[in-house]
């Protein structure tokens, strides 16, 4: 049943406004923008609401209607989802704030809410949420315009979000960085359906190939485990815990009423479970571009190639701290690589090509590396701005990353130029990165994640 | 007499070249952007290149020479070298590679080099350098064309990096940034001029208001710890030390032939005498852009302002991590923004002005904040993507931030629409982060500095 928030064939929004400046209009114009089902605005007092007919009530709706959104105030939300019931919707989204998280008359009207849903058999996401988009059936409750929040292109992760702020942001990020989103889910206060539930359907889900998920709290540590456990066994899993330390735990009981529990014991579970954790949030985002984009690593060798030495130190700095090891590279391939450097430069790890390395150096060391067997994930940090190596070295890294079994992982710094190519790199499937700490954080969730899948 | 090579009436460019691949030229075409001083090309084939008279040999020149640039082979630099101190050259950048960093013949040419400077008393930059920037004379020894990396703004922050492609990412990323750059200085190998040198000269320099370094390993700890720590009282300081580890250690040796030292002593010789460390590329960005924006912090008391709930919860754990203080807001503070909140909302830090907040109620909250005596910082992460806030917050912000004697750090999370709005904080002067935690990392940075400078 949680399939129908994501592929129903008609909807009803109950709330559905005329004004442009309030929720119920916003989340009206942005279904109509993408969405090919049928669309049912409800609104006591208007006709029609963006040239669609409206009704006056859900039960004024004579088709059946396979989703509901609510947009109405908290304080009628429930009676509208008992009549949403006494109609046949079964699948219902509350974007209405106003319950747990306000205190205690939210509390009361939740609980009357969550006696509805049990009555009645209903499944709810919200209240107090942004809910769901879905890129290819084009469900979008979000109430952001499309000018201020753009949306993501088709693709294969899926995100479920406790804070609706954080999650929508989230998705314009995946926007700008043409990251491709299936499915998103923000369930605000979960009165209903939960983060096991949707990590239960996103497992079964053959559209997805990655979860992320922003939690403040689990709802059901134990289910939420086990669900974990079963699905990092088929695709990867990336949680930030938000609401660590107490004042944080406390903002987020006044944000989604949730207990946010003890972090220590949280963060041990997801390592048992095989779920990759990001600590920040700029850990969320680089570790969702690296398992979107690059396969498991089959151990923690690091190979790094460089053309700034500057970058080799950084980079064998950033392999200690994070606990991977600088591979030795095999005999061949140092000899290898030997011919194409000048006499005076050492060959081994962190390989500094030098600052006049053309595109064919680092052919030659890349090609020897990947294939080198004491070698897992081969790093690159590229610097663009000498003379001697242009752009078409993009076109080198991209055709050995094509057949290579290894994972590659790019990155460089720098305003335009150095953008461009990174970004070139970025559309023929290689992630990049902008500092080499961030590489290797990238490169050790690889290695972490080959040892849960067992590769 | 290290001012010499940043303010030199007359430069010698001894390998000047026609050729555009050759590093010689690049240098040339650089120089003839932007300096307004005379410019000698210094070549053995050439009469005429880049529409200047070429001079065989740089004792042909019969004017007074303030600077030298070298970019001959490493097998001729060190005759140049006595040849400019022959007719009377006494400062002198010597990009050329193949020194101490290349093995025991390097290091034999180095030693000779060092006896050189010495017999002469001579000033040298280099060897294996990128050398100077200084954007208000317009040295700019940088080989990178402009088309490749940008040139900052002028500014007030001067920047001394033993990388040189570190160094001039960083410059690029400054550009980018609108960050504005003073002088700038790599020193290779760093066989005379040292950190010791220019951060004293940093210290006594009125055009430079923050020094970032780029260090490998110091030449001579107690003297750099000095010269710190009597430069850190008048201005900030931020030190990145590369080569922490072993590994990282001996790939500085290879690098610039630096011994690396142990990082555990730098890092707490860096406390004691007040400068800034940043660990990471990213914290040294960060820093580098807060605290060239905004004054030190009188104590560690943060505020937090938002009107999306999980950057709230993400703050509040930030701020705990990072060792500071969640403000208590004062009652009458409370009092005030309770009136324009909506009734169910509480009050308190992190302050969640809601999702639908409006920008009177963004200025409310600020204005009543930003003067509590409980507040030392205000913290104002803003989610752009609803429909009730738009850009006119950002004006509401800066108005604020204009007569505040305390820092103002803001922070947004977003694609295009963000952005913008993020880009008009910073142009008028306020620093703004992408993710609640390096926000509250740079709050952090103004708290401790605040202690050096004994605010």
């Amino acid at each position: 049943m949680v399939d129908n928030f994501f592929r129903p064939k008609s909807v009803a929004i109950i709330g559905a406004s005329a004004n442009p400046k309030k929720l119920g209009n916003n989340i009206l114009v942005n279904f109509k923008k993408r969405f090919k089902g049928k669309i049912y605005p409800v609104n006591l007092n208007e006709d029609v609401i963006e040239g669609l007919k409206a009704y006056k009530n859900v039960t004024d709706i004579k088709d059946a209607v396979d989703l509901a959104v609510v947009v109405v105030p908290a304080n009628i939300a429930n009676r509208v989802v008992e009549d949403c019931s006494g109609c046949g919707i079964k699948s219902i989204i509350i974007i209405t704030a106003g319950y747990r998280e306000s205190g205690s008359e939210g509390i009361i009207l939740e609980n009357r809410l969550k006696n509805i849903i049990t009555i009645n058999n209903l499944r709810v996401i919200g209240p107090n949420c942004i809910g769901v988009l879905d890129t290819y059936s084009g469900v979008d409750t979000i109430f952001s315009p499309f000018e201020r929040m753009e949306r993501p292109k088709k693709g294969k992760i899926s995100v479920i979000s406790q804070s609706g702020s954080f999650g929508t942001a989230f998705l314009d990020w995946c926007a700008q960085h043409k990251m491709g989103i299936n499915k998103f889910v923000s369930f605000g206060n979960r009165v209903d359906v939960d983060e096991c539930d949707l990590v239960d359907y996103f497992s079964k889900d053959k559209d997805t190939d990655l979860v992320v998920i922003y939690l403040e709290g689990p709802k059901n540590g134990r289910e939420l485990m086990k669900n974990l456990k079963k699905t990092t066994k088929i695709k990867p899993i990336i949680v930030l815990k938000a609401g660590k330390s107490d004042k944080g735990a406390k903002a987020a009981a006044s944000h989604t009423g949730t207990l946010a529990g003890s972090y220590k014991i949280f963060s041990s579970a997801m390592r048992q479970v095989g779920a990759t954790e990001a600590k920040t949030l700029d850990e969320l985002f680089d570790f969702t571009k690296v398992l979107s984009k690059q396969r498991a690593a089959k151990g923690n060798r690091v190979a790094i190639i460089t053309n700034g030495g500057g970058y080799g130190v950084l980079s064998a700095d950033a392999c200690f701290y994070e606990g991977l090891k600088l591979a030795e590279f095999s005999h061949s391939s140092v000899e290898t690589i030997k011919k194409v450097m000048p006499g005076f430069a050492g060959v081994h790890n962190p390989l500094d090509l030098i600052g006049d390395a053309t595109e064919e150096r680092f052919e030659t060391a890349l090609a020897t590396l990947i294939k080198d067997t004491n070698v897992d994930i081969v790093v690159v940090f590229i610097w663009a701005l000498g003379t001697t190596l242009d752009s078409g070295v993009v076109d080198v890294i991209s055709k050995i990353a094509e057949t290579s079994k290894k994972p590659i992982i790019c990155g460089g710094l720098g305003s335009k130029y150095t953008i461009d190519m990174l970004l070139r790199l970025e559309n023929s499937g290689i992630p990049t990165f902008s500092t080499p700490w961030r590489a290797m954080k990238a490169a050790k969730v690889l290695a972490e994640y080959g040892k849960v899948k067992k590769i």
